[in-house]
């Protein structure tokens, strides 16, 4: 099952057992599907989708599939290497990935990223797949130009609109058996698999838990497989992860 | 004049115009202090501080002066070089730092943070200026080794307990003439002042905002002077910035 948000209001939207998109009542940070309550009929259409959430905090993970550290010069590390997005890159579904005047090379980066139901400090496995809300896409989007001349990530990745995510938020995901895709303009240019990440989504939530509590809502960006690419002016991105959907933005210039 | 969050319920407090310490009425973010209405007073020792402030982004600023990049073996950055920390890292006046089992060697990192009252996206100086809510103290706290060995800061500057904030922000601070001291055990160890930054305060709001929109309550901790060191058990650190007050809080060490 997946959630959206709608609307200008943020409201939660679903699918009922009828397959009939409609408002959701329930909250379901708090509550499972099976007891998810609807309201009235929702017009995607005409009421848009937002973001599914709201991240705090966005953690990114460096060099997760062996093929794409390969592919940029970088050895695979001992231990996951995180870096932090900013909350403000968030963008929905549909809305325009701006290229900004301080960068010469924006690339995309497709990933599966966790969303975060409770707080978590220091969890076990047994506790960090508890405190797992469900998964939806994202794309990394990276100034890879800056990403290698600073001695930080946080410029190359924290631009405005460098992170969308959605369309939904799928709640009963198998964490174990995840599929994302990446295409340019319709055509394919990544393709990743759980299976074939150096750490898995469970180990990686344990693993930032140690450092930092996580909390609702929190965003981990499970790392992108090999295949990434420069964005241009008028380009289309898409990122499907199984059961979640396409999230596909546009790609434009920033005016200023 | 400058404001503090109290007890469990995080209500603003600040000084009356006859000195008395009262609940906050009106919200500083909105109102400036010559509007400001009064509630019943407050007695700190039974209600205890708050961080003053619950930012949603971090945003530190590395190698603003001189003589820490030189501390250091830095060479100094053509421009701002900005890293993030997670806001779970922020706690308040006389909560303790904990030292995280990963790291050897936790050091302190005294600053003057700027505390954003109005939503600003490439905005100009003037613009900037109206932006700004005021300044705090603040303590980067920094595990060294990780910093250092990891390709991104993220991990060194975001344990929880990493970014003491407070006692109190100051609302109309003059943005140019600021003193920051650090004290270990009372013994003074770190001391500089806005003019001997590479950027000023508002310069570096507007370079930010260039990149990422800053939202009322983000912080910009804007970089440490020389002097920086250690942490050990049992140690108290505390950091002074002028009209705020002293944040003092103890270390100890974590214990799972």
């Amino acid at each position: 099952m997946r959630f959206y948000r709608t609307g200008h209001e943020g409201f939660y939207a679903a699918h009922d057992p009828s397959g009939e998109l409609r408002l959701l009542y329930s909250d379901p940070y708090e509550t499972l599907p099976a007891g998810w309550e609807y309201g009235r009929p929702i017009d995607l259409e005409q009421e848009g989708l937002l973001p599914p959430v709201f991240p705090r905090k966005i953690v990114g993970i460096g060099r997760n599939y062996r093929a794409h550290a390969e592919e940029l010069g970088n050895p695979m590390p001992t231990e996951p290497l995180i870096f932090l997005k900013a909350p403000t890159s968030v963008i929905g579904p549909a809305a325009t990935i701006q290229l900004p005047p301080e960068s010469e090379r924006v690339e995309f980066e497709g990933e599966i990223a966790v969303v975060m139901r409770q707080r978590l400090t220091q969890g076990n496995a047994e506790q960090a797949r508890r405190a797992i809300l469900g998964v939806t896409c994202a794309c990394d989007v990276t100034a890879r130009d800056l990403q290698k001349s600073d001695a930080t990530f946080a410029r190359g990745k924290s631009f405005d609109t460098f992170c969308p995510i959605g369309p939904a938020v799928q709640v009963d995901a198998d964490l174990d058996d995840l599929e994302v895709v990446t295409r340019v303009n319709g055509n394919e240019r990544q393709r990743g698999h759980t299976e074939r990440m150096q750490w898995g989504i469970v180990d990686l939530v344990v693993y930032v838990s140690r450092m930092m509590t996580l909390e609702p809502g929190d965003l981990i960006l499970t790392g992108t497989p090999a295949g990434v690419g420069p964005l241009a002016d008028g380009d289309e991105i898409e990122v499907e992860v199984s059961g979640v959907g396409r999230l596909k933005n546009k790609v434009g210039v920033r005016r200023t």
